[in-house]
């Protein structure tokens, strides 16, 4: 946590156990950016496998508590839709509900995706 | 690129300029989980400065194309609208709309985030 914060996101409350304390979050809290990327490979390894892969064109995210420090996340992920493209008759879009969960079950972020996929024509 | 790709996004197109040739991003393509991290980087860094840090609830995602190997990315930052909260009077909500631009000025992330800022009372 205490790395990817000083690489990418190096603020006190992400680097610094007493300065977390006295911050909003109450103590040590991973970066949002550092869930997302954690999210990412657990969805990359996991089961939903998509021909040509996990291609996202972007979505809502949504971080509703922290990640906190020996936390274990898991990942499930819904179909909400399926949009066919009207241009392009081998792709379409598949928005994703993807909900990253922590030991207790609290989501740690929601993220509502806009997948590319291939289409049969 | 490829070091983030591995740890969090380890899919072909990011690790592997053959296989990427053959993607659809027609070359080597940074996660866009990278991209967003970076952002993250260049704003706390920034001129940018709430006071309690940058703590973001969430917001709007978009990467209308990836960031390639070699580019040079800068951010620019948009309030787009402050909301007092209504039930915490020493609290409020800044949408801003922060864009990721490359070298030739062409966006490869818009976010339009939802930062919890303090408010004087």
């Amino acid at each position: 946590m205490k790395a990817f914060a000083e690489e990418f996101d190096p603020q006190a409350f992400h680097l610094d156990e007493a300065a977390a304390q006295q911050s909003i979050f109450k103590g040590l809290a991973a970066s949002g950016w550092h869930t997302a990327a954690v999210t990412m490979r657990l969805s990359v390894l996991g089961e939903l496998q998509f021909a040509g892969g996990l291609i996202g064109l972007g979505g809502e995210i949504e971080w509703p508590r922290p990640t906190r420090a020996g936390d274990t996340l898991r990942v499930e992920s819904e179909v909400v839709e399926i949009i066919p493209s009207r241009s392009k008759p081998n792709q379409g879009i598949v928005r994703m509900k993807i909900t990253t969960l922590n030991q207790h079950d609290e989501p740690v972020q929601v993220f509502t995706a806009k997948l590319l996929v291939p289409r049969r024509t």
